[in-house]
């Protein structure tokens, strides 16, 4: 699909049919989380693809009331920043980096006809430390976003115009 | 330009030709920036499109040395989170809202023919200020980002694969 059109049709899916999604397409999203700019390339982040459906319920409790979805989804994918490949000059840059990672994936899926929605992690420390548990990640691993992932029962095609002059200056404020 | 091309063959533009960016492209590219998905639909961001030569020097200046790409740009766009925009039990969430924007208006531009370089700003304090000052924006409008955006010297349609498996886990660390 056209890039533009992309942008403009992506919305937020939270209800999912019964198809899983193949391993390929699993590859070519994640390869799209991996190929955004990022800070003097030092790709600050790591992911965890959670396709069992129990431990999908659980990831569902550990990060709070909005990530229903993740329990009717083909998968969750879970972007964590990595703290060993942070610059000390500006240790929280990794945030961007990871940030930059999930809504690559987000418009790589929605290519695909696969829906997501994003669910915010961090800076939540109630989330971020349930979902590190539950995942048993290590230390320097620092949970951000989670995208729940599945084929829509409703797909999206219509594009939206969701420009705002007024949220918009030139020059000067 | 199909989604998955776009995202794969992306890379950061620092030296432009001399050409400018059309209105019409300018909305385009701010519109993409307005689509992404929002924490509880909030849309915590303000764009400042700078277009005066003069003042692309300053933004360079203001914005540190990795900020040089600025002066030889048909434009810059600077994302802002808008704090009174914010919910209160999850402040920071804007950083998030802004990072979306800014990768959305990345790949519209690229889809365009138009290079970018993402310059980060938030949250380094002292460029936060500098640019905060620079373009007099208001107490609650934070500056998170600068794309410097202009037409590419050597544009590049190579695509890369950045995947590294040994980045991904499934279902547990």
């Amino acid at each position: 699909m056209d890039t533009l059109k992309a942008l403009a049709t992506r919305k937020s899916v939270r209800s999912f049919t019964d198809e899983g999604i193949c391993f390929e397409d699993i590859k070519r999203i994640l390869t799209a989380g991996m190929s955004g700019p990022s800070c003097v390339n030092m790709r600050m982040w790591s992911f965890v693809v959670v396709r069992n459906k129990e431990l999908l319920g659980k990831l569902a409790v550990a990060n709070g009331i909005y990530a229903a979805p993740l329990r009717g989804a083909a998968l969750g994918i879970l972007v964590c920043g990595d703290l060993e490949r942070i610059i000390p000059e500006e240790p929280d840059f990794w945030v961007v980096d990871a940030s930059i990672a999930a809504q690559n994936m987000v418009l790589a899926a929605h290519d695909l006809g696969i829906g997501s929605v994003w669910l915010g992690c961090w800076p939540a420390e109630d989330r971020v430390q349930e979902v590190k548990e539950l995942l048993k990640l290590p230390e320097t691993i620092v949970p951000h976003t989670i995208l729940a992932l599945g084929y829509p029962e409703k797909p999206n095609m219509t594009e939206r115009d969701l420009y705002e002059s007024d949220r918009v200056h030139f020059d000067e404020w």
